[in-house]
């Protein structure tokens, strides 16, 4: 797959290379949307907490790490059942080697973070088993896009990522309500990607809202109150509100096909100003299918960070080479952004000398 | 006094006049930040809302017609008593003509916004005569810090403006705890400055917490917390966390003060990245001095802007000639932000003109 610097053309290659050479050197702003969902407590649907209940945590955890360079909420930092550390930890890593700047933006949250962060007026997301998933979807969004309205005059793009255990199920379910077919397509972020369990369960909140596949194909509203995440809205009304004006880099793996299906509806118009950037991990896993379900939605280019921690002297972080977690925190998107902000000069290995660092001093500090 | 376009040097003429030729053209960043007080509910305070429990309405009502062009919280616009609109409208006017983007931020609110906001875990205030006004004042100072350093990346110079009715008052607790003789000399948005009423506002307050004149001087988190506002610490935060690396433009009246006395005392070398922005009224206000109580603290340049309303059509714009609101919601600020990005395309007939058509849609909607 052809590069430039260390990110790879995935699809789309000429316009995802012209995209890259526009934005080389300028100026980006990152903003990481969070949410929670009840619907992360199923057992077996997410890695993003040890216990279910500590998926509530994980959102703010990750935005502390962000802005502060350690948690709050949580002592130490978020990881996986495994002890395997929190992409945001690669994020903050890419922002801050490139000096970019960031913010949160809250769809709706169970524990707010200890750091400032745009409140949008949403709530914390219930179980979508119940197809009475988010409320205030409609106010969300809008408010999200004067949000991203403003942002946009800030910066050259914009580069959005998320955090939200339990999002890739989430996402499948306003895929298939959006008559997108995502079956056995969606990311995980354990090794084990447990697809049954997530078509299961967004069977079981299609069945409550009686809703069939495709049926919510334009009322994207409808969509995510019945089966979605509160973080989507979120995201949604950002991307719809900053790509009228600038490009925006949507940072994350499968979660990002639901995205781009809601703004489709809400606002063609803004499509040729989005670009998804993700990681080497989410492209290369055989157990999800990111181009195989956003090709069904618009062509927009995929690039990814071909970040590579083989090389790692923590194990915590070679465990991302055996595809855990993979993606989040807009991961993959904030690396590229500080790879072409610097022109190639952070690449793969700078980068992951930075991420070690900082991961050394949160260990030391737990 | 000398001018350059329409903005007044009132102070330290030769770096405010060095400030505006580095920062003509340059991209800003307006940030509103708001809180609310029980303090404005005292009979006679403030005018910022008919009755006292409009005034929880007044900083929400006033971000959502910066942000949307229209209140959401109330019907038609923040008036006076006697019917005079928000000094928001000039806010909202200036930002548009220039295209300047806004953000606001916080500080403690009875209401939110139906607008995106900074949350910085702050609370509403209370009644200063009590002694005990904000709580969470160290924490709200540092979230603010963080939002300040992040949004410093995004723009060549940060505007910061206000809204809290009542915030005279609870700046002159704030300014006389710290040691700066303010009495008779804080501004008032009603014609009559009713300064005895503040005065004993604020020495009930100095009573409840056992504080004297100048016991405070070097614990401005002490100051806030007994007879301060929430929309301080939050002001004071964002200057802090901003002009460590951009300048900050503190947009607005005597309030301007009480926050350079606390950014004075936690980050001194921040005091040479600061100017404040006025309006025209503020400075030929005879009941209020605000160059008197600024140069007790810090000799930063004074600019204001040269607005005119004598020949508008509208008896509420006319009014403000007569002394009435005089300033708020950084109107002063933003309007010389505008002025300086358009080099001067940006008159004062120009921004009046915008302001008057914004004003008739806002008066045919009610």
């Amino acid at each position: 797959m052809r590069k430039i610097y260390d990110v790879m053309l995935v699809h789309e290659e000429a316009k995802g290379e012209a995209l890259l050479s526009r934005l080389e050197g300028k100026r980006s702003l990152f903003v990481c949307t969070i949410g929670t969902t009840e619907t992360a407590k199923i057992s077996g649907i997410s890695a993003a907490g040890k216990y279910p209940e500590l998926t509530d945590y994980t959102p703010p955890a990750d935005v502390e790490l962000l802005l502060l360079g350690k948690c709050k909420c949580i002592s130490g930092v978020p990881v996986t059942p495994e002890g395997i550390p929190t992409p945001a930890l690669i994020t903050m890593s890419a922002l801050r080697l490139a000096d970019i700047p960031a913010l949160v933006a809250s769809g709706g949250l169970k524990i707010n973070p200890q750091v400032p962060f745009l409140d949008l007026g949403g709530n914390p997301g219930r179980d979508i088993r119940n197809g009475k998933a988010v409320n205030n979807v409609r106010e969300v969004i809008e408010r999200a896009r004067i949000a991203g309205q403003n942002l946009a005059k800030t910066a050259d793009y914009l580069v959005v990522g998320e955090s939200i255990p339990g999002g890739t199920t989430t996402a499948l379910g306003i895929l298939l309500t959006m008559g997108v077919d995502a079956r056995g397509k969606v990311s995980s972020s354990m090794p084990g990607n447990p697809h049954e369990l997530k078509i299961k369960t967004v069977e079981a909140g299609l069945k409550a809202s009686s809703i069939e596949f495709g049926a919510l194909a334009d009322d994207p509203v409808k969509a995510v109150s019945c089966v979605g995440d509160p973080m989507i809205p979120a995201f949604a009304g950002l991307v719809i509100g900053a790509a009228a004006r600038v490009p925006v880099l949507m940072a994350g793996g499968t979660q990002m096909a639901a995205v781009l299906a809601i703004v489709k509806v809400l606002n063609p118009y803004v499509l040729r100003n989005l670009v998804i950037g993700t990681t080497k991990w989410i492209i290369t896993d055989e157990t999800s299918d990111l181009k195989g379900i956003v090709t069904q939605i618009a062509d927009i280019p995929i690039l990814a960070a071909d970040l590579d921690f083989n090389q790692s002297k923590f194990e915590g972080l070679k465990a991302y080479e055996k595809g855990v977690v993979k993606e989040g925190v807009g991961a993959g998107g904030a690396t590229i952004a500080a790879m072409i902000k610097s022109k190639g000069y952070i690449t793969k290995e700078v980068l992951l000398e930075e991420i070690e660092r900082n991961y050394e001093v949160l260990l030391g500090s737990k």
